[in-house]
């Protein structure tokens, strides 16, 4: 294995979840934000925008949407906005019409943008030694989201990321070996999940220190388990119609 | 400005297009997976898979796909792969119905796995000096890649990437400045078009080595032309249709 200080990072990264009380300050904040901005973009578009909720109402609001303590607790809180809005004001005022933007395509390709910013935004914090958590828990109730952050049509906010002075040491979460990940050539189709026994054991091992009190499920019991089953609905249904009410990927139907 | 190894990388990123004649070897792509592997992943069911294409005639059929010639020339070529055929393996065999691996949530939370690794991979690349560019090219004819790729249902090729030894020595792409993309608690509406001059003028100072006999456009003018104007259907609009097919998002409609 090769070593380095962004590998060696990367080979530790766990999500942290409790944040002393101390926030970013100027020059942290800077930095972050231009390490991300220099990140691959698809066609050079540049199709997300970044929130970064500092009002006390705001992130009370989010965290009642996300339903977990720590959002918008100690650390700063980021909202990752998928974002046509501004080509789309660009073309407008230049006497264009919307063209491709409301395509899956062009919706895709603004949600590739967004998320390879989050994934830059983390590595940029975590190599200044601080931690984050990327919070998908934002979406549990879309339009609410939307709403919330007054945000207009042609925007859609997809990842929370909470940053801050890690104040907690969580164990590494073992992920699955590489044989069920990564292949040459051929996907296989023959997975076999006897062969996940091992990495079922390895993940029982685990303390979320969510829950301390007990270890976490098996693999294959996560995946089988509330995760993925259907149950009552929930708001979290709703992003389609919330993804379609905003103006994206009118193709899609 | 903060300064470390990953930072700077960061701070220089830039797509590489042109490779020697070189593959990785043995550790590097070791390396770069296990570093990939920690990545976050949405309520832990690491939605994702990597195929390395290193068969000859797999890579030339991805680059006519692509369409580009430096795809499958020099450089290790991967694919990244939204992935619910595993988790749907797993519930399967162990007589669980599919429950919510059809919706639009876990759909999007797949993706969004797939993209974060994208971006750690490239990351974990750049920090041991090769280069590497994202290929959203791949989805030129999102039909055919999966039927090259002989990938199942419950599948979806997402982002190509493709990694080696720089050949060639891109100038930095000036992004966009931070206030037009990262704001606090309130995101403006009352973009004036007029106010992107100063940065038009900074693109257009750029000379893309894809065509070295010119300057590229200013941003706005890439924004208002052809990556965005509709025209002539392509089979990128075919990505819906796809999506669908292969069993993603059912419920959105």
């Amino acid at each position: 294995m090769i070593h380095n200080q962004t590998i060696d990072h990367q080979l530790n990264h766990r999500s942290i979840r409790a944040f002393k009380d101390q926030s970013l300050n100027k020059e942290q904040l800077t930095t972050l934000y231009n390490a991300t901005r220099q990140t691959s973009t698809s066609m050079f578009m540049q199709q997300f925008s970044i929130l970064h909720l500092t009002d006390p109402q705001l992130r009370q609001q989010i965290r009642a949407i996300s339903n977990q303590p720590y959002v918008g607790d100690n650390g700063d809180l980021f909202i990752f906005v998928v974002d046509l809005y501004r080509n789309q004001q660009i073309r407008q005022q230049l006497g264009q019409d919307d063209g491709r933007l409301h395509t899956t395509d062009i919706f895709m390709q603004a949600v590739e943008d967004t998320v390879l910013a989050v994934q830059s935004f983390l590595t940029a914090a975590e190599s200044m030694d601080l931690g984050g958590v990327i919070l998908g828990s934002i979406k549990n109730d879309p339009a609410k989201l939307v709403q919330v952050l007054h945000l207009p049509k042609m925007t859609m906010p997809l990842l929370g990321l909470q940053v801050g002075v890690p104040d907690q040491q969580p164990q590494l979460k073992p992920r699955l070996p590489l044989k069920f990940l990564a292949f040459e050539n051929q996907y296989p189709r023959d997975l076999n999940v006897a062969d996940l026994a091992d990495y079922d054991h390895d993940v029982a091992q685990y303390y979320d220190l969510r829950d301390t009190s007990r270890r976490v499920d098996s693999f294959t019991k996560q995946i089988t388990g509330s995760k993925l089953n259907s149950g009552q609905p929930t708001k979290r249904d709703e992003l389609a119609q919330v993804l379609h009410d905003q103006g994206f990927a009118l193709d899609w139907n």
